[in-house]
């Protein structure tokens, strides 16, 4: 598998773009012409206008290339999934789209394809240390705090999305699941906020997303939670706006024209929370775990804490979410991972020469994890 | 005059008329018919419903009455007051409009009418206050306190609008002027939060509003400032959708729709702002002079704190507004204010009689001002 095809070409698609052209023959597709013309000036990969309203063009796209990697967005992400598995090609995927992926398990099992889903940095890599855990100690409790900020803090929100702001509020509408004592349980976005002391950034705020995903089916933790990191005060307001009905997607009546709130307030957010090319930000995600280790509590923690690179200009953002993508593109081509149907990152992490492959991958990208043991 | 006209029976112009309808015959006019039938239950004044774009109708009805009372919206006020003066009748006005109401001082001149404007609790009574005390002392600073809130302090905005909510936001918009040594200063509503502890409420939080109002050009005071007082958070949540556009009057495409974000807005906020009719509410203003009496500094300082009354089940915001405006219309009623021309309510204070009956007929309604000396 030496052709790759990249669908979307954004922030955390073209940092998978360039990084993979270094190795492989890397086509990149996206609706916009712009971007790929930035992608043909930063690496050898060939590019592609993609329509995806055109679906029969669509499906050629997909049959010309290997393996495919999904960097759509969200919306946009489970549709074009099935066709890539329709058209039996193995693939990585980090639209993090809202449906079930494993809706289509059964369509990559029958057609005998890899299909990794969900394989970002979080979802994704934290999914791979909860898996790895699993061999060190019978994981009782798993817990990610996880954040991409700017590191400039413009008043009120604090916040700039480095991927779709529509997803970041996506994230604040869908109840949050969590697993307490066995039981899932359902607790609202932007919930339970406590403050968190990272050395390297200083104190941030911690608050319930629905980020556990897939690991409420493939993993029996019996106390799984995942948060949110952002700036003090952000949950706060975001609370405000979506209370009050700001992020409704219910047409309300205004002067005559029927309106979705969420879509006067995406435009009037979107230009506020909008990360320039060179603005520097950071991620943050601190993965703790708890269980028995030959009988005795035990605890194991990670902390990542990657920045902006200055001299590639890629953000933090996507080389967390995008090296994570490609450590796991790579496995795939070279014949490491071939497990078929529908595989959350968890099922790369199980492997254990793949999680090393993976952690080896990302240090030598820059992206290291503090493991802290006890 | 024993006819009196009361224009609008909303929530201050029916306390008005309830309270006038005792001495006097009273016919209340409103476009909403709903509203003159509830008065008619509870008062015996006559009904009129109201049609302000059949200007000829509306030019009649004021003329079959000798005093008028314009309680209308702000955005009505002042191209009603200018029929009223056109039609020579006398007039105090509660409407608040955003215009400069000097620029119907000729008009009412040359009539030779009586119109006193914003004649409400602030502005209105603290101006009345204010000229009281150039009697008593030379007064260097003034600065007057003031807001309406709910007993209860529903999340997030921990506020209920006891008048039209749009004029509440026109509030947080309009650029503020104080006077700073003599000079006009602009300073942005909604800014210069400070906490102020009232024994009978607790904390709240005082910001610049616009409301010196008349008292910039009929007073020489060197030292004003006006906030407006609201519970802890408000203005912050309140400058947070100021600021990312929400209160914006200017057009937006939004899917095809050009939109005003602040008709959004108002949509969102005014049913979570609404002010139920038996909702326990108070008003709390305090006003604080400094100056020299006999070369000496002295200071003069009226709190008013009043509550809804609980068996007429009129707002504290109604009773306090709308008394003060019952207290001018009877002085001018019966002869005993009877300056010609527009007239701000410190005009009505710098007759010390008029001052006297003003405070008697407000103590008469229960409305009491406590007076510190020092």
């Amino acid at each position: 598998m030496n052709d790759i095809l990249v669908l979307g070409a954004g922030r955390v698609g073209s940092a998978i773009v360039r990084d993979l052209a270094q190795d492989f023959a890397v086509t990149a597709a996206d609706a916009d012409a712009d971007s790929l013309k930035r992608l043909e000036s930063l690496c050898a990969a060939e590019t592609e206008l993609l329509d995806l309203r055109n679906e029969s063009e669509f499906r050629t796209l997909v049959g010309r290339h290997d393996l495919i990697i999904g960097a759509l967005p969200g919306h946009l992400g489970f549709q074009s999934l099935r066709v890539v598995l329709e058209e039996r090609k193995p693939t990585v995927d980090i639209s993090f789209f809202e449906e079930d992926p494993f809706r289509l398990d059964e369509l990559a099992r029958s057609n005998n394809v890899t299909a990794v889903v969900d394989c970002g940095v979080a979802p994704g890599l934290c999914n791979i240390l909860l898996a790895d855990a699993g061999r060190q100690i019978e994981v009782e409790k798993y817990r990610c705090l996880v954040g991409g900020l700017p590191v400039k803090r413009p008043w009120p929100f604090e916040y700039k999305a480095p991927f779709s702001p529509i997803d970041v509020i996506e994230e604040y509408l869908r109840p949050a699941r969590q697993v307490v004592n066995g039981e899932i349980e359902i607790r609202p976005a932007l919930s339970d906020v406590e403050e968190v002391d990272f050395p390297e950034v200083g104190v941030l705020e911690a608050f319930t997303t629905d980020g556990l995903r897939t690991l409420l089916k493939t993993t029996r933790t019996p106390f799984m939670q995942e948060k949110t990191l952002r700036y003090p005060g952000h949950a706060e307001l975001m609370r405000v706006l979506r209370e009050a009905g700001f992020f409704s997607k219910d047409p309300l009546d205004v002067g005559g024209n029927s309106i979705r709130p969420i879509d006067l307030t995406s435009r009037l957010l979107f230009p506020l929370w909008q990360l320039g090319d060179d603005e520097e930000e950071f991620t943050v995600m601190l993965v703790e775990m708890e269980g028995l280790r030959d009988g005795e509590r035990s605890r194991l923690r990670y902390l990542l804490y990657d920045r902006f690179d200055p001299n590639t200009r890629i953000s933090s953002m996507a080389r967390t979410t995008g090296y994570t993508c490609c450590a796991v593109a790579r496995l795939i081509a070279n014949g490491r991972f071939s497990r078929k149907g529908i595989c959350p990152p968890e099922y790369v992490g199980r492997e254990e020469g793949c999680f090393r492959e993976v952690i080896q991958f990302l240090e030598s990208r820059g992206v290291s994890l503090r493991k802290d043991t006890g």
